[in-house]
C-alpha cells in the first residue's frame, strides 16, 4: 500500500516562505504562471513572500492543464505496465497569443508554479508549450532577440523521487532554475485543499514525522 | 483604528465547505471563474467540495483583475472623500474570445469566486464584462438563444456590510445567485495567504470571538 503523507495548510505556507528567498535570489521572476488547479494555492502564497517593499506584486497568470492516462492500446498489455499507457495533457485554459497575454512573457523571467512534480509530464508540457508560444509571439512582433532572453524556472511544493516520463529542457535543473521545497519518495501526498475533514487531516499530519 | 479580523486557512476551508451545499443546490455551477489572486484559494478548495462522485471536477477558469484608486482630480477635494476618488479596474488576465474560452461559458451556470466583496467594484466589473463578452461570443457563433440562458452567480468568503460603489445585475441577489459565507462589518480582513508569520496569525485568530 502506498504511504500517505498529509500536508497541512500551514506547512504549505511555510514551504512557500522558505523557498521564497532562493527564488528571489536565483530566479528573480517578473511573472508567475500558476498551473491550475494545483498551482493556485502555492502561487498565491508565494506572491506574498516575493513582494518587495515599494515594488508592485509579481503578477500571476493562470493556465489550466489536465493529465489523463490513456488506456493501453492492446489487450495483451496489462494495464499496470506504465510504458504502454500513454499520458495525454489537455489544456483547459491557456494564455492568449492575440491579446498580448503571451507577449507579456517575452524576455521575462517566468516562474511556473505547481503543487507536485510527479511523472513530470505536466511540467514538461507547460515549459515546452509556453516556450514555443513565447517564441512565436516574439517572432510575430519582430522581437526575436528579446524573446531569446526569456527564462523559465519551475517551483513545486514536492518533487517525487521516481522515474520521470517528462523531461525539462537541458540546463534548467543544472542552472538552478528548478526548485522543489521538498523531495519525497513515491508517496501519496494529501494536500489540505482536498481534505473532506480538515481537522482529521491535521490530526493525521501531526502524527507523522516532521520534515 | 479599523478592527483587524484574522482568518486561518482552516476557517477558509470550512467556509467553503459549509457554502458548498447551498451552491450545489441553488447555483448548480458548470464552471467556476476565479478572480485572481484572491479567488484562487477559495476556488480551489470549493472545487473539492463541489465534486460529486462519478462526475468530473468542475473546471476553473482564472481571470486577473486589479483595483486601483485613482487620485482625486482637484487639489481642493481631500483624498479622504470617497466619492471624488474614482476606482479603476484593470485586467491582468481575461478569457479568450477567439480560442473558445469565452464560448465555453455560453448557456452555462457560471460561478464567479473571489475572497471578499468590499466596495463591490471588482465584482460589478467581472459580472458585467463577462456577461457582455459571453453575449458577443454567442452572437458570433449564432447561439443567441443559448447565450440568453447563461446564468452568473457569485461566491465570496466575506461580504463587508458597507456602502457599495459597484452594483450587481438586477435580480442576482433577489434570485439567490449571490452567496457570502460570512457577512462582516467594515473591518480589515487578514487572510492567511498574506501572513508573514502564520503561527502568530493563528494565535491572533484564536484570541478572537469565533463566528
Amino acid at each position: 500500500m502506498v504511504e500517505k503523507v498529509y500536508i497541512t495548510y500551514n506547512q504549505v505556507h511555510k514551504l512557500c516562505q522558505e523557498s521564497a528567498a532562493r527564488i528571489l535570489n536565483d530566479f528573480k521572476p517578473n511573472l508567475m504562471i500558476a498551473i491550475g488547479g494545483g498551482g493556485y494555492v502555492p502561487a498565491r502564497i508565494l506572491r506574498s513572500f516575493l513582494k518587495r517593499p515599494g515594488s508592485p506584486n509579481i503578477p500571476i497568470q493562470a493556465i489550466g492543464l489536465s493529465l489523463y492516462e490513456s488506456l493501453p492500446t492492446s489487450a495483451s498489455s496489462p494495464s499496470s505496465a506504465p510504458e504502454t499507457a500513454g499520458t495525454i495533457v489537455t489544456r483547459t485554459q491557456w494564455l492568449d497569443l492575440s491579446s498580448l497575454e503571451m507577449a507579456n512573457l517575452i524576455g521575462k523571467r517566468v516562474l511556473i508554479v505547481d503543487e507536485v512534480d510527479d511523472t513530470r509530464t505536466t511540467l514538461e508540457y507547460a515549459v515546452r508549450e509556453l516556450q514555443k508560444d513565447v517564441e512565436a509571439a516574439a517572432e510575430q512582433q519582430g522581437r526575436q532577440e528579446e524573446g531569446g532572453r526569456t527564462k523559465f524556472s519551475v517551483f513545486v511544493l514536492h518533487n517525487k523521487e521516481k522515474v520521470k516520463r517528462g523531461r525539462l529542457p537541458d540546463g534548467m535543473v543544472q542552472e538552478g532554475r528548478y526548485a522543489a521545497a521538498r523531495t519525497v519518495g513515491d508517496v501519496w501526498i494529501c494536500y489540505p485543499w482536498e481534505a473532506t475533514d480538515i481537522d482529521e487531516h491535521d490530526r493525521l499530519a501531526a502524527q507523522q514525522p516532521q520534515t
